[in-house]
C-alpha cells in the first residue's frame, strides 16, 4: 500500500500559500491587460487555428509549469481569446459581464458548493427560491415553481419533458412505448434546441412540426393552428407548442396571446423560449411586447444574454406548483434524506435533471441587489435605444439596407450592398453574389481585429447571408459606438 | 420612444470604476474572511430555513445596496455558506477547490465566452480538444471523441442517447414511436442519473434494469446476462448497459472486464458511469482499479469530484469518431455557417445538447499544466492513503463498524454503536434503533459546526443509515484529520 506524500499539515500550507499567489496573479493579470474594460483593444486577435497552436504550449506533458509560466500562458490565453467585454464586440446574443454578477460569481466558486440541498448550499437554496419568485412576477404567473439550469436549450427542454410528461405521466416510468405520434411546434424560426430536445425526448425531429412566420419573422397562428388539425387528422397527438419570444436571428416576438388562444383551444402545454427576450420584461417600456406570457404554462429566460449575467444564467418557470418535481423526481436516499433535522421542502435539487448543480442565481441575485429593476431598466432601455439608432442610420445610410423593417428584441439585421453592385439589376446572380459580401466582410473585420458582429442566411425566408447586429446592457453602449460599427463596414465594404 | 439615459461614455466609464471597485472587495473578503482556507472556522453555522430568512435581506425591492451594503451582504453570505475548503468538510463527493483551477475560473469567467464555436473561443476550442485527447489516453481509447458537459447526470445522459441513436438511428427524426420496447441496464447501486435519463430519452424508469450487487456494492455480472437474456424472451431490446466506477455511497467500481465480455456478446453499449472513481486514473497505483475502462463505449469523469476542479467539470467521452456528432447536431446556419473563412472543425459546439457552454476545461488544463499527471497522482495517492488509515481506525475503535470490508474509491462507509447499544442482541428493534443513531449524531454535528459528513441507509441491501466519509484531493487531507473525525463522531455519539 502507497503511503502518503503529504504527511504533515507544513507541506499543505507551503502548497496553499503557493498557490494563493496565483490567484493574485489572475486578479493582477484581469487588470493589468485591461480584460474587462478592453475598450482601446482589439476585440480579437486572430490566428487560424493550426498557428495558434505554434503560440501557446497547450502541451500536457511534464515538467510543469511554475507560477511564472503559468502567469506568462495566461497572458496568452487572453491575447487570443475573443474580448466579448468590447464595445466592438456584437457578435452573439451575450457580450460583456456585468461586474457584479463577475464578482458574485468569483466569490461562489471560491465557495465551492452546489444547488442541491439547503445542507450543503443554505444561503444559495434561498437565494435560488427569491430569484424564481421574482421572475414568476415579472411574468405574471400568480403560482408555479422554477430551477436554475445550464444554458436555454436545457430550459427549453424542461419545458417540452413536462408537457409530455402532463399529457402521459406515465412516461416517467414506461417510457413512450406504445404512444401514438406525439406531435409538438415551433416556428421555423424556433431554436436549434427545440430540434435537440425532440430529438432526447424521443419525440423526433419530424415530429416538431415548424410554423410559417410572417415577414417580421413572428409564428402565424392560424398556421399553427392548421398544423395542428393536420396532425390530429394523420392520428397524432400535439402536447407542446414553443413560442419564442426573442428569435435567435431577427429577435421577432411570437404573438403570444393568440398562440395562447390555441393552446387553451387545443389544450396544448405553452412553452414561451425567452431565452434572448425575456430580459425585456425588466422595462416597463418593453415589458408588453412579451405581454401574454402570464398565460404561458413555462418559460425560460437567460439573464447571461442580453442582460449580461456571466455566462451561464439560465432560468426555467413554469406556472404550475408541484409538476416539476413531481416529473423529475427520482428520490435518491443518499441525498434527500427525509429523516433531516430540518424542513426537507428546502432540499430541492430533486426537481432538476441534474445531480450536482452549480451556483448560478447568486449572481443575478447580487446583480439585482446592486441595480434594482430601477437600474436594469435603465440598461434595457439604453441598449434598446442604441439598437434604434442603429436602425435609423441603416435606414438613413447610403449601400446599407434593412432585412426587417421592424425590430423586436435588439437585433437589427442588414446587407451592406459594396459600392459596385449598387443600382444593378438585383437578379437572381446578384443575390448569389450578395452572399459572399458578409462573409468577405466578417473575414477582414475579424482579420483586422476591429469588429466582430455576426451573419446568417434565412434560408426558410429565401434570404442569403446578412449581418445581425446585437446590443447588450454590458458594455453600455453609446450612440458613437454604433456609428463606428456602420463606419467600419464602408471600410471593410469599400474594396469588395 | 425613450431615449437612452446613458448618452455619453463619461457616465458609463465611471459607472465602471464603481463596479471594478466591486471586484477588489470581493477578493479582499475572500481573503479576509478566510474562504479559502477555513481550518480554523467552523466548517458551518448552522441555522434554520426559515431563521436565516431574518439574517440576510433576501429581498429585491429597492432602494438598491451599495458597495459596503454589498460588501456587508457578501460577508453574511460566506458566513452562513458551507465551508467546503474545510478539512471538516467530508459531506459529498466533492470538497473543497484546487485554487489553480478556482484562478483559472477567475479569468474564463472574466472573459465571459461560450465554447460553441472557435470564433468566439479560439483558445479554449484547443484546450477543450487537447483535455479530450489526453483523457482519451487515460481511458485507453486508441480514437473517439468527446465534450465537456454540466455535470455528470448530463454526461451519463449523453452516453444513453448515443446508445439509442447507434442501434436506432431513425429515432432522431422518427422519435420512439413503434420501436419494441428499449432496455437498459445498472447495478441497484447505479447513480439516479441513470433513471433520470431512462425518464427523459422515453425508455422509462422500469425499463432501466437495476441489477444486483455483491458484498462489496459491485454489479453481479452473472445477473446481468441473466437480465438481459430475461428482458429478450420478453420480447425487449436491450441496448444499454451502465457500469458505475465509483458508486455514490460504497464507492464501489463494477467488474469492467467482464461486464465488457457480456456487452461484446450481446452487442450493447458499454458506459461507464466513472464520475467520482474516474479520478483514479490519474494514479499509476490505483488505476488498474478501472482496468478495463477501454473496452467501454463511452465515459463520464467528474473532475470537480474527488479531484478537486471547481465546479462544474465533468468529461463525456466515447471511442467511436463521429457519432456525438451525427447523433446531435442540427447545423443551425448563423452559428455554424460552413462559409466562414477558417476551418470549421474546430467549431465543435454542434456536438452538444446545449448551445451556449460554458468554458469548463481551461480550469482543469490550468490543474494540469501546473501539477502535471505526476502531482495529480500525489494528491490521488494521499486521499486513498488517508482513506485507509481512516478504514484501519474505524477498525481499530470500539463503537466503529464498518459497512463494507474493502473500499475501492475513497468512501469509508461504517455506523456508530453508542455506548449504550453495544453488547446488545442485535434483533430487528437494535437495527431500527441505530438507523436513528446517524441522523441525530448528524443533526449535532452539523449543529456544533465543527464536522460535516454524509449518512445514508442502503434499502436494496437492508442497510440502516450509515455514515459516508469521504476524502479529496483538496484541501489536502492528513492522519490527523482522519483521527479527527474518529473524535469528533465520538463525542457527539457518547451522549446518545
Amino acid at each position: 500500500m502507497h503511503t502518503g506524500s503529504f504527511s504533515s499539515r507544513t507541506v499543505l500550507a507551503m502548497d496553499t500559500l503557493n498557490v494563493l499567489d496565483f490567484l493574485d496573479r489572475i486578479v493582477s493579470l484581469i487588470k493589468q491587460e485591461n480584460v474587462l474594460t478592453p475598450q482601446e483593444t482589439k476585440v480579437v486577435e486572430y490566428v487560424d487555428p493550426e498557428q495558434l497552436k505554434n503560440k501557446i504550449d497547450f502541451s500536457l506533458t511534464e515538467p510543469c509549469a511554475n507560477l511564472d509560466e503559468l502567469e506568462a500562458l495566461c497572458k496568452k490565453v487572453v491575447r487570443y481569446s475573443i474580448k466579448t467585454n468590447s464595445v466592438k464586440f456584437h457578435n452573439q446574443l451575450y457580450g460583456g459581464t456585468d461586474f457584479f454578477g463577475l464578482g458574485a460569481t468569483w466569490l461562489s466558486e471560491a465557495l465551492n458548493t452546489n444547488q442541491h440541498t439547503f445542507e450543503v448550499a443554505p444561503v444559495f437554496s434561498l437565494i435560488e427560491m427569491k430569484i424564481i419568485e421574482e421572475v414568476k412576477k415579472l411574468i405574471g404567473y400568480a403560482d408555479g415553481d422554477g430551477i436554475f439550469s445550464p444554458g436555454g436549450s436545457i430550459s427549453n427542454m424542461y419545458g417540452m419533458i413536462l408537457a409530455r410528461y402532463r399529457r402521459f405521466p406515465e412516461t416517467k416510468t414506461k417510457g413512450l412505448h406504445g404512444l401514438p405520434v406525439l406531435v409538438a411546434f415551433t416556428s421555423e424560426a424556433g431554436h436549434y434546441s427545440l430540434q435537440k430536445s425532440a430529438q432526447w425526448l424521443g419525440i423526433g425531429t419530424d415530429n416538431l412540426i415548424k410554423i410559417g412566420t410572417d415577414d417580421l419573422g413572428r409564428m402565424i397562428p392560424e398556421e399553427l393552428e392548421k398544423e395542428i388539425l393536420s396532425s390530429k387528422e394523420r392520428g397524432c397527438v400535439p402536447f407542446f407548442v414553443n413560442a419564442t419570444a426573442g428569435t435567435t436571428v431577427l429577435g421577432a416576438i411570437d404573438p403570444l396571446d393568440k398562440i395562447a388562444n390555441i393552446c387553451d383551444k387545443y389544450d396544448l402545454w405553452l412553452h414561451v423560449d425567452a431565452c434572448y427576450g425575456g430580459t425585456l420584461l425588466l422595462s416597463k417600456n418593453y415589458q408588453q411586447r412579451l405581454g401574454a406570457s402570464h398565460r404561458s404554462d413555462s418559460f425560460a429566460w437567460n439573464p447571461h444574454k442580453m442582460l449580461g449575467a456571466p455566462l451561464q444564467c439560465s432560468i426555467f418557470i413554469t406556472r404550475h406548483n408541484n409538476i416539476l418535481h413531481e416529473c423529475n423526481s427520482a428520490s435518491a436516499r443518499y441525498l434527500f434524506q427525509q429523516d433531516k433535522f430540518y424542513d426537507v421542502s428546502y432540499d430541492t435539487g430533486d426537481k432538476s435533471i441534474q445531480c450536482g448543480r452549480k451556483v448560478d442565481s447568486f449572481k443575478l441575485w447580487i446583480m439585482w441587489k446592486a441595480r434594482g429593476l430601477s437600474g436594469f431598466q435603465k440598461l434595457v432601455d439604453n441598449a434598446l435605444d442604441c439598437a434604434n439608432y442603429f436602425k435609423s442610420r441603416i435606414e438613413a445610410t447610403e449601400g446599407f439596407r434593412l432585412v426587417q423593417r421592424e425590430f423586436e428584441a435588439t437585433a437589427v439585421c442588414f446587407w451592406y450592398v459594396p459600392k459596385t453592385m449598387r443600382g444593378r439589376e438585383e437578379d437572381g446572380e446578384w443575390w448569389q453574389k450578395m452572399n459572399n459580401v458578409a462573409p468577405a466582410i466578417k473575414e477582414k473585420m475579424v482579420k483586422s481585429g476591429k469588429l466582430m458582429i455576426g451573419y446568417s442566411p434565412l434560408h426558410h425566408k429565401g434570404l442569403c447571408n446578412f449581418f445581425r447586429m446585437i446590443t447588450t446592457c454590458h458594455p453600455v453602449a453609446t450612440y458613437s459606438d454604433m456609428d463606428y460599427v456602420i463606419g467600419q463596414i464602408q471600410q471593410f465594404g469599400e474594396a469588395l
